[in-house]
């Protein structure tokens, strides 16, 4: 299948649909939508994603946005090296980690959020950075308790490899330190993470290491 | 299976969990924690949840938590009268537009973000109802190209009867009425949200029927 990610490489959704096709083993082309340019208001962009967000995911030319449903997308079609157990509700605990980050800390720190925050509501720079900050930091604090309980090997949160949690953390331990958040009280994510990157596929990923990064 | 909903009449997490379950014909106990009083902040629930977020779903004393896994959960344990279409690419446009409210739209107009922005930054009621509003209204215009794309019968965005679309979107429709969205410019989502709830299930998932609306 031909695939092509339409993405940006700072943008935290994109890096995790990068590591879910890297882990996977799946070939794709990069279309670099510059977000810092607007090109995801672009009409071209606009024609496969009416959201005008990044990602979108083209597979032998149907569209598929949303990271959370383009990753499960990925996870359905090719089930080998699986980022969810078998068990249902073992499925459930790894999911609820996932949207923790994917709902509840990513969207209220994203650019477009802090954009609006500077201009309706005169935030600063420290002022954007320090929102950003309480959020990642309120949820990092909650999944350092699930990481606690959830029986993880090796570094990795739960089981002995990366499954969904790390597809979601590695974006959002990104930004923390973008943010300048202190992680030193967030030891098993920090784990987590490093037993992650430390996996030459997820390593690929990285953001820095993408064909628009600057 | 026991079920036990720990939820908040007004939280549009709790909604969707209701609808779902309604949906399948579940029986559920309702523990009410209510997000005015701090009850999510109660130990008694940290020690469920340690997000401090409604809702958690207890399953025969084993807890599941974040809205988006917990109806995954259920479809997965209850496959009778999908909430998902088989085919892997359309179960991922069903899941992206789902997203689309579960991550861009709901996580940024939700009631600690708003108290937030009111603490932090300035912000008046108006000026909250303004932070809302736009988000709300941004969603819903590209989820209203969504809609018009996807084939839906009778009013509901995918198929002939209710998906993981309605579930996700009754409960913002109700947020959208409630900061005075002007609805007129999304037919579609009016459509669907009406279609559901003509649904006795799902109109039985309604805050203001809940045991603990005031």
């Amino acid at each position: 299948m031909k695939l092509v990610l339409h993405g940006y490489f700072r943008s935290g959704t994109s890096y995790r649909v990068r590591l879910a096709l890297n882990w996977k083993g799946l070939a794709y082309e990069t279309a670099v939508v510059n977000l810092v340019d607007g090109g995801q208001r672009a009409a071209s962009y606009l024609a496969r994603n009416p959201q005008g967000l990044v990602p979108a995911l083209e597979a032998d030319g149907r569209i598929l946005t949303q990271s959370p449903a383009i990753i499960e997308w990925i996870e359905e079609t090719w089930p080998e090296r699986p980022l969810l157990p078998a068990d249902p509700y073992q499925r459930a605990r790894v999911r609820a980690f996932a949207a923790a980050i994917g709902c509840d800390i990513h969207p209220i720190q994203n650019l477009r959020v802090m954009k609006k925050l500077r201009a309706d509501h005169g935030a600063d720079q420290d002022g954007a950075t320090a929102w950003a900050r309480h959020w990642i930091e309120t949820g990092f604090t909650a999944l350092e308790v699930l990481a606690a309980d959830a029986g993880g090997q090796g570094g990795f949160i739960f089981g002995d490899g990366p499954s969904l949690a790390e597809i979601y953390l590695l974006p959002q331990m990104f930004n923390a330190r973008r943010f300048g958040v202190d992680l030193a009280a967030f030891p098993r994510l920090v784990a987590a993470d490093e037993a992650a990157r430390a996996l030459p596929e997820l390593a690929a990923a990285a953001p820095e290491l993408q064909p628009d990064a600057v």
